[in-house]
């Protein structure tokens, strides 16, 4: 069986939730699909979440909340009016929104209810709509699917036990349709994930229910090999692994969140990418082993920009033991995640995204408790670096991958600041200055995707 | 003034120590040597030390010293008749070795005290030979000298009062020969360095005058830019930092202990490294800062073998935080030391000495730790490990670098196994299978040197 998902823009109207509804008829594999909130329509439409984050705005804060509601009841209004099913539908979900606002006192957990409704109205209406053309369809929601979460609101986490009440769902006769995005404590508060939204919904559903394919359904039909915005009509990649993608998880690869990927990984359940407006193409396959090995050693390349980095010299550095395990509870202590840890003997570089420096943790604090811990003979801090990131299962099969990447670069006359290539040999990364960033990706990509291309 | 340093096969003979005598004369600015014990006159010659050594075996064994006595006396005898001075020495010698197995009952400090006695006979005989050739000079013993150590026996840690101790050796009106390799402690025992040996004594003394040249005496002119077992005819370093120095410290480059550099490099006193039997050359000079800036940015390639990579995978790894700082602690507990620790997004590997497992931390024992403690997805393990360094303050205003090593090795059909370089951009670390090892030094170093040999 199937597992698949669609995201906002697949079920933005009454228009595009016609297409998710024969995507799911056309297959009978496709057996429980896990459906998010409508999304835009058009550039500067607002998405129903962002109205529900509205509504809970103007009750926290005193304000009428009548026009948010009725902003919210319109656009559900339309999206029925488009399918023609019940319009009672519409009445329920506004008692639904005024009980929440009258019954629930916590704030967070208002938000979090509130943020839950727009997927569960969906999922209600498309159950409807289903039903409608023919198609044995049943609304569940997450508490009796068995998406048992720890109650933190807004950051909800799966309770491992949830798989195996997710289990029974295989036997169910009707297809079953699943709002994304919350789940239910074990006091049956509504707690939405902190991340994914939608897509960690679909791929815990596809690991319980242990699905042979994860279909998630999209505004696009693959992942590229590098990001359209910077690279003009990148090779569309097939299969990928769970690692590479991983590893592309830099800027340009947000095609889903990667760690929704988790739940699939470990039970190495296939995924596919698939575009709810050309339905007929299969998209990018993310697998656990390839089938079959690329020509191309490379499969993508990502930039990000916005790392910042800490280099120390301490004379005997390489002798001292700990220096390194000091340093990194040092960032610890501070709260700072780090990317790579370059080294020579008797220096030593940590590269963090910059931005957590905007927060609490204050960088002349870091390095006050380096000057102070570990007295190391210098210390410095660069700014404005890019990471480009060259990833690929085949590297290690193949000599030469540095010399193709190194010698694109100079002949761009990119200056590489750091190189850090692990193992694995799955990915080599290469910091350099912010502003030679994108001549960087693009002298990389022609050399490794040009041929290919024609 | 200089602080001058003789080793072992500057030493090994009358004719050598007239050489050294002659040295000492030729510059009034030598007010202070050092000397080592004397070492081998050819290859399959005994050092003084190792008989000295096989005394203390043959005492603390139970069986007859007489001989073993004998051959240190004889080896000092001819060294005595050869410069013609008082012989009268030669018992003091005696009756000081036998002092020692009489009076010390410490194994280990009976052991100190005897490997001492090679450098407190040479600075006495070498004071001798000097007066009788018209310099005045004066034997001084590390502990009239002022070099007070920490009382581990064999593992002498100098005690930092001892550099103001030192400075009134500035006043001496006589030349002073001093012996390296040991100091002592405060209840007055002999211990010895554990590495360094005359070295680290040169040191600490030019240091403590605040010389303004450290000049090392030994039985090469300079420091190549590669191993001269493997490199036929290496690039001689006319000038090199301390910190090139010690990013070379891998094989190659044992001309002298890299930890005999820190007392030096601490006060920025030069370092030259001179031969005694070609005494008109000036050799390389070991700087703070570089006088001339280098055509070549890359002053010297190392290559050492005989290290283990341990790697590891584990989806979403760089999300989990403390996961590095985890694994350093875990190496720490079985008291292993790292030279790299290269990193992709969920993969992590660290580079340690092979030889380190001989011992009493067992690899599987670190890798259970590391599964039991980390869960990864999967840990491997390779040995057969060399890393080729390449090192240069120069090379960080150059592009192309990297480009220009890996060219050398793809072209030589070198698969790179990890890759790392510091934001200091000092040095860049290639891990390649030891089978390659030498092809890969060969290649990269006449890629950057053939050109200037000429």
């Amino acid at each position: 069986m199937k597992v698949v998902k669609f995201g906002g823009s697949s079920l933005c109207s009454a228009e595009q939730i016609k297409k998710v509804a024969d995507i799911i008829k056309s297959d009978a594999e496709r057996r429980i699909a896990v459906v998010s909130a409508p999304g835009k329509r058009s550039a500067n439409d607002t998405k129903v979440t962002d109205m529900l984050i509205a509504l809970h705005v103007n009750h926290t804060t005193g304000l009428d909340t009548k026009d948010a509601i009725s902003r919210i009841i319109d656009r559900y209004q339309s999206i029925i009016n488009g399918l023609e099913i019940d319009a009672g539908l519409l009445d329920q979900f506004e008692q639904t929104l005024i009980h929440h606002l009258d019954t629930i006192k916590s704030r967070d957990r208002l938000l979090d209810a509130l943020k839950s409704c727009g997927e569960d109205f969906n999922a209600q209406l498309i159950s409807a709509y289903l039903n409608q053309i023919g198609v044995r369809a049943a609304y569940m929601s997450p508490k009796e699917a068995g998406i048992l979460v720890t109650d933190e609101p807004s950051n909800a986490q799966l309770i491992e036990s949830s798989y195996d009440k997710l289990n029974h769902l295989k036997e169910s006769e009707h297809v079953l349709i699943i709002p994304g995005f919350y789940g239910a404590s074990e006091n049956d508060d509504i707690v939405t994930f902190p991340r994914g939204g939608s897509d960690i919904t679909g791929a815990i559903v596809a690991r319980g229910v242990e699905a042979d394919l994860y279909e998630n359904f999209t505004d696009v039909s693959f992942i590229y090999s590098a990001h359209p915005g910077l690279i003009e009509e990148p090779h569309a990649i097939r299969e990928i692994t769970y690692r590479e993608m991983r590893e592309l998880s830099y800027a340009g690869f947000g095609v889903f969140h990667d760690e929704a990927l988790a739940p699939v990984f470990k039970k190495e359940i296939p995924v596919m990418i698939r575009n709810t407006n050309d339905p007929g193409i299969e998209g990018t396959k993310i697998v656990a082993e390839r089938e079959f090995i690329p020509e191309m050693p490379v499969i993508g390349i990502s930039c990000d920009e916005g790392f910042t980095s800490i280099t120390m010299n301490k004379y005997l550095m390489n002798r001292e033991i700990g220096f390194t395990r000091r340093l990194l509870q040092i960032l610890e202590d501070h709260r700072l995640s780090y990317e790579h840890v370059p080294s020579g003997i008797d220096n030593l570089s940590v590269i963090l995204r910059t931005r957590q420096f905007d927060g609490n943790s204050k960088l002349e604090d870091v390095i006050a408790d380096i000057n102070d811990k570990l007295e190391p003979d210098a210390v410095y801090v660069e700014d404005d670096l890019a990471l480009v990131v060259i990833v690929g299962e085949g590297m290690k099969e193949h000599v030469g991958i540095a010399t193709k990447t190194t010698t694109a670069l100079s002949e761009n006359d990119v200056n590489i600041r750091m190189i850090n290539q692990g193992a694995s040999e799955i990915s080599m990364m290469f910091a350099v200055d912010i502003k030679d960033a994108h001549k960087a990706l693009r002298a990389i990509y022609s050399n490794y995707f040009s041929e290919i291309k024609g």
